[in-house]
C-alpha cells in the first residue's frame, strides 16, 4: 500500500499550492503549516533544491474527534501535501494517505475517522485531476 | 510497536517547550512548525482543550540526504513532537518514533536514517528524563 495519494499535473508550481489549498478548504481543510523545503534546505545547508513544498492540512472537526479516540495523535498531524516541480516540468501534487499512517497508530477507533477523511481528500485531489485529466490516465 | 518515545515530566507546560527545544536543538534539530492546539480548537470549533502543542523537528543535513532515497519522504516530515498537560499535572513530551513511521513508506534505503535519527531522538529525551527520574521508573 503507497502512504500517498496524488497526481501529477501541469500547473505552474505557485499556482498549484494554490489550486491544492483552495481544494482542501472546499472539503473542509485549513492548511497550519507551510515548509518551504526548498528555501530552508539553501539557508540551512547552501545546497540547491528544486521547488518542493509541504503543507500541513487539518480538519478541525476531525481532528477534536480523534483527539477523543487517541489522545497522542498529534504525532500524526496535520496530513500533509507536497507540492514538487519534478524535473520533466510537471507538478506533482500528494497528499498522505490516513489509512495507511493511521495503522501505525493500531487504535481500531480511528479507522472510521481514517476512511471518511482519505475520501475528502481524494476528493481535494478529483477537483485538480479534471482539468489535468491528459497526464493522469 | 508503538508510534513515539515519550517521557512524562513535572515542568511547567510552557518550560517543557522550552527544554525539548532547547534538547533538540542540542542533536541537530530546529523546530519548523508550531501548533497551538489548544488555541487553534478554541478558534475554530470554540471549544475548549488542555494545553497541546505540536512542535515539528527537522534535522536538514538528515532530511537532504533522506530527499536523495525517497522523493515523497516530505510527506512524513516534519517528524513531530507533541507536548501535552495532562489531567493529572504531569505534562507528557513525545516523539515520533521515525522507524515506525518509515516502516509506512516501505523503502529499506531509508532504514540507517531512521535508526540514527531515533537514537538522536531519545537523546533529546535523556537529557531531560535525568531531571525528571523520579517519573519514568
Amino acid at each position: 500500500m503507497s502512504y500517498y495519494i496524488n497526481i501529477k499535473t501541469d500547473y505552474q508550481f505557485d499556482e498549484a499550492v494554490d489550486k491544492i489549498t483552495q481544494a482542501l478548504q472546499t472539503e473542509g481543510f485549513g492548511i497550519l503549516t507551510d515548509i518551504d523545503v526548498k528555501s530552508t534546505l539553501k539557508e540551512k545547508l547552501d545546497v540547491d533544491f528544486k521547488n518542493y513544498r509541504i503543507l500541513g492540512a487539518c480538519n478541525p472537526t476531525f481532528a477534536y474527534k480523534a483527539f477523543q479516540v487517541e489522545d497522542q495523535i498529534g504525532i500524526m498531524m496535520p496530513c500533509n501535501v507536497t507540492v514538487i516541480e519534478q524535473d520533466n516540468g510537471h507538478v506533482d501534487i500528494s497528499i498522505m494517505d490516513p489509512t495507511a499512517a493511521f495503522d501505525v497508530i493500531e487504535n481500531e477507533e480511528l479507522q472510521p475517522f481514517a476512511h471518511e477523511l482519505k475520501m475528502k481528500l481524494e476528493r481535494s485531489l478529483t477537483y485538480l485531476e479534471e482539468s489535468t485529466s491528459h497526464l493522469n490516465q
